[in-house]
């Protein structure tokens, strides 16, 4: 995929200049300089050779199809060289110029033009108002970089070019290599989804980066990081997401920024390593790189200095990861070879005045240990270490077994050195062991997430036709919200259970249908035109026999009839009282980038207090549902405390899919409340007690 | 304050070594290499002249009386050593042998025995097992560190000896310098405590930082870190507080760990800043070294790249940060000057083709700006950037405002030769804007911190003697738990409202209470060998009136005898039934080094599933209560949802501060549960209506 980007076998570079500094001079610079094999044709009317190439004054000229075009000429002139493209059928080009979306309103009109154009012709375009993009397998420098990466195996693409070359500057001290390096600026055609899948079947790439400020489409993004993160990992860092990031980002780069909880469930979903900073980004990207997967999350811990070992043992113990209890041979023979002083549990302590030899034998004793996934060796120079042995004795080991190996050498120029060997041999260092520690539970929880089952979309056999009749008489009335009684119709049309309920139109009536529900029952005016029947006295609760039903009619239809004197009656609605059980929360929220969020939590103060919480991306499968119900903090309430029984776990998973499936068929649903949702005893089932839901005329737009 | 450990006029070191890379030599070799201008006299009865200097057989050979004496002779050898400095009357003495507390139960002995010898002789000793001792100020390096670090105002104690090492070798690096740098060792005698004292008032010192695994006295600690961080900020970074750590803690240096929350609390309430990590430590040090504190919490984003600018942005809005809303003249200026296409928002997009000049303009503006208390400055290295040149210009104006300034400039080689200059001329600058964000917060809430009023204790007049007498029973009796009746008592003597209560010895005395007390009543048998009253049926709620009252009384005694014949009966209380309010409850453990933890919570669940609970070491005051109170997550629940009148929080807070003062009254409290706690609307008070309380027949002792 996107071949031509990446190993093209011609280049053209429109807008290529003999001036020194000038970004058509250095992209031709960079393009001739690191090594590409292919033919570089300059593109200038007023040269004849630059930089010791033949020039040709227009793209016609050139006698052959260039696989690659870079357009690097003022941003007016842009769309007359993509028709030049067009007319020379070359399919893949590069925008380096400025001057689109992110620069005001005419630009963003010259970026649809030119979006159009590109479309029209089935150009695929990178940019516009971007750095370029570097492939180091192909030797391809097409971008105005001032460095170019060593050759690695690790791909990255940012949506910020100025981190670009900030990137490439630091990587190169930190002995970071790249298959891949894109910038993809204003992301007006290639964006992060088609990158993604390049890179899922890139040879040269193990590990996929991304610097994101936004996605375009949600779905698509989800899908193609759920299929590559089976195969390789990819880790973002996703910025923009505060209230003041996402201020920042849309005059940044008029990206409307999705919000955190989205981005959350989404990552989740997908199996997205999130990195917190651009740090932790390379952090992980390094061990990912360098190391073997671990196969479980005991860790064991080799020091020659007690505190550092505290600390990462204390690192370990906040993490998912565990602290490895060594098998009793281990320990047998670690006892009899080291000194007396020196700690043979986790975390080992090989004493200060530990040399390359101790150091190697417990190394070579704890990677034989079944009871050991990952170890992360430790090491501060203290008078008799040495430093650089140690590191190549450590990375000698680590070349040859299937354990997680990372180092934690302490310490400024005395370690130098040993780190370039580990560098070098791709043993990741951290300067302290917490980041290490922090890399190794990023693994662990990647190993997790591989090992989960694909997710599979369960379809109900559902009747749609009502809820689509119901919409339809919405839309047409130019309302947003259904009243309850259509609400409760939709979702039960979607399986949900609802309190039985009955229309009363008269006091004979309402005491016919309170007798057919049983008693105790619920009252409630029945008019398309009250929303908020309590405030008007219009709900009673606990109804309990024939002459209370009589006594409330005329009294709820007086007040009704009181308050709001033009609205239409319908009657009293007779519910059924549902009594015991927990009240739990469903609801939908519409995201633009990513679309539906469903959301659950328990009733009441825990939603709207305690805000506990989660969410997940329609639509979701029953592991998903099972996830979100046990990741609340409050989940020890459902599943019982002081000997009660738990809940019906599964009536709330399979409440979730319906609703799932309820907003993937129908998605004009902008918003939606079952709340309570009340769940009873396993075996019992649930009941939807009450719904809200709001929907929009037309499908909610996508931003793009 | 140990003056003689920082600038001795005279040093002795005995166990002086001709031998290189042995202790004795290297720490002779610190002390003459690195300019200290006081006299050295080397003690080895077999040499006549090390490294050119005179050397003497015995202490008692030299001809004065030494200020310091550095010990290097073998553990066993100690002791004597000790003796003969007694005789000669030195009273600072640094043991930097090993081979005490950390090698085993013989070196325990030891260790015991060396520390009644110098207490003896009111000696002070720093070690034993410990690197010695760095003073840049008087030239000292009395360690046998590899390296002598720059002068600098950053003071560091360490209880790992290896962790120095490496910060030694680490901060040349990283341009950071010290004026005194100490390894604690075993912490036998001088620990945190004496040293905080000398840091407070060490003028060279205006940033104190700590590497602990625990402390030795935990209300001395607070006291001395109290008093000091009102004026110096005081960062500890503290392991070993996790299962894990700590279980790697005690077999490393045989300090029993603290727990995390007892910790946490004494961190807070003495205003510690808690460093996370190592790195995290030296991040904040810096920023504290370098540059002033804020007035306030809104920060300034200046950068030449959107993307960072976005990160940046996110950290402050997840920090207690705020973005700085400029005012209304700066985006004036901002916008007559700058190019069209920058941001003069915040954050200050001053665009890629930045010079140092358009950096200058806008930092001078922003200065200028009282809606700005601290700015970061954001660089990427780019086609057009003045690298060096910027931060001389930063660094410029950073020296000459009162604001908070630092800088992320993102790179490596790149930017090498300005973070150079940036360090000499006191502007910290960090890899990542997270990470200087963080930096800021820090400086941010220590101002918050400082400017809290000191906690004033106060005390009620209690009645100690009922308490005093009901301890001594128990004690007597040799149990630890109090009857419920007696618990009550205690906490009635001292202030709390507990629910009236009359105990009856037979049915008319029953009724004659309960009609005293007011229906409707609790019924509880009364034994003090029934400890578990429901499960025999002994508790019976909500009764009504006299009839109820004497049904019960009879079924009460009758169950009571069936299932526990042995018991002796008191007849049945009859008490007070509250209805309405919350539960919250109220708690005290005890931790081996901080003593008595005040715990505050919602009751039931909130407690127990959701462990929403809060922690602060006892003694608290009025505003300490009020902050355990408002920083539990179900603060809203408290303070009234939907419409609610807030609880009586004032009440809260008096129970909190009577709490306080009988667990400091009554050591030998050891723990202690008022569940539930009810408290009621605003104004109305708050009752107890159970108390647990267990003693120690003696106090508790404190780790030493």
């Amino acid at each position: 995929m996107l071949e031509h980007f990446f190993s093209p076998k011609t280049v053209a570079v429109i807008g290529a200049s003999r001036e020194k500094g000038k970004v058509g001079h250095d992209i031709l610079k960079n393009l001739i300089q690191h090594g590409y094999k292919g033919t570089i044709f300059p593109v200038n009317p007023k040269a004849e050779d630059i930089l010791g190439l033949k020039t040709y004054s227009t793209l016609k000229d050139i006698p052959e199809k260039p696989d690659l075009a870079i357009i690097v000429v003022p941003a007016q002139y842009v769309g007359k060289i993509v028709d030049e493209c067009a007319e020379k059928k070359i399919d893949s080009i590069i925008v380096i110029s400025a001057g689109f979306k992110e620069s005001g309103i005419e630009g963003s009109i010259r970026e649809k033009e030119l979006y159009q154009k590109i479309t029209r012709h089935s150009i695929r375009m990178l940019g516009p108002n971007c750095l370029g993009l570097i492939d180091t397998q192909s030797c391809l420098n097409a971008s105005f970089a001032a460095d170019m990466p060593e050759k690695g195996n690790i791909a990255f693409f940012s949506q910020s070019g100025a981190l670009c070359t900030a990137i490439l500057d630091w990587a190169a001290e930190e002995c970071v290599g790249f298959s891949k390096f894109i910038s993809m600026g204003n992301k007006t055609d290639i964006n992060e989804v088609d990158l993604i899948n390049a890179m899922y079947e890139d040879e040269n790439t193990k590990v996929i980066l991304g610097y994101l400020e936004g996605v375009k489409n949600g779905n698509d993004f989800i899908a193609a990081a759920r299929k590559t993160a089976k195969k390789k990992p990819l880790i973002i860092v996703k910025s923009g997401g505060t209230a003041a990031g996402s201020k920042a980002a849309s005059s940044h780069t008029g990206t409307l920024a999705g919000s955190e909880k989205a981005f959350d469930a989404a990552f989740k979903q997908s199996g997205v390593i999130r990195a917190n900073t651009i740090e932790q980004l390379f952090d992980y990207a390094r061990i990912f790189s360098y190391q073997q997967l671990p196969k479980g999350a005991r860790v064991a811990l080799i020091t020659n200095a007690g505190g550092p070992g505290i600390i990462a043992a204390d690192a370990i113990e906040r993490s998912e990861l565990q602290m490895a209890e060594l098998s009793k041979d281990t320990i047998e023979t670690l006892r009899r070879s080291l000194p007396p002083m020196a700690n043979v549990y986790n975390p080992i302590d090989v004493l200060g005045d530990a040399k390359s030899d101790r150091y190697q034998f417990v190394i070579e004793s704890v990677i034989k240990d079944p009871n050991a996934d990952a170890i992360l060796v430790i090491l501060t120079p203290q008078a008799m270490t040495e430093i650089e042995k140690t590191a190549e004795v450590i990375t000698e080991i680590a070349n040859r077994t299937d354990k997680t190996i990372a180092t934690s050498f302490i310490g400024g120029k005395r370690t130098e050195s040993a780190l370039k060997i580990m560098c070098q041999r791709k043993v990741p260092n951290y300067p302290f062991p917490e980041r290490a520690i922090s890399a190794i539970e990023a693994m662990y929880k990647y190993t997790l997430w591989q090992n989960k089952p694909a997710p599979e979309i369960k379809n109900f056999v559902m009747r749609k036709e009502p809820v689509q009749a119901i919409f339809e008489q919405v839309k047409k009335a130019g309302t947003t919200y259904l009243s309850e009684e259509s609400a409760k119709q939709v979702i039960s049309s979607y399986g949900f259970t609802i309190p039985k309920s009955i229309i009363a139109a008269s006091e004979t009536e309402a005491t016919k249908a309170a007798k057919a529900i049983g008693y105790p029952v619920v009252m409630k005016i029945s008019s398309p035109d009250i929303l908020h029947k309590s405030d008007i006295g219009g709900v009673i609760v606990g109804v309990k026999n024939e002459q209370e039903v009589k006594g409330h009619f005329s009294d709820i239809m007086r007040k009704a009839r009181h308050h709001m004197p033009e609205a239409e009656l319908k009657g009293i609605m007779i519910q059924q009282m549902v009594a015991g059980g927990k009240e739990t929360v469903l609801g939908v929220s519409h995201d633009p980038q990513f679309g539906h969020l469903i959301m659950f939590g328990l009733g009441g103060i825990y939603v709207e207090v305690l805000k506990d919480v989660t969410f997940r991306i329609a639509p979701v499968d029953k592991n998903e549902a099972r996830e979100m119900i046990q990741e609340i903090r409050s989940f020890p309430l459902l599943r019982g405390v002081r000997g009660e029984k738990s809940v019906d776990m599964d009536a709330i998973v399979e409440n979730i899919l319906r609703l799932s499936q309820l907003v993937t068929d129908f998605p004009e649903i902008i918003e939606m409340d079952i709340n309570p949702l009340v769940v009873f005893p396993e075996g019992n089932g649930a009941i939807a007690i009450d719904a809200r839901i709001a929907i929009h005329a037309s499908p909610p737009e996508r931003t793009n």
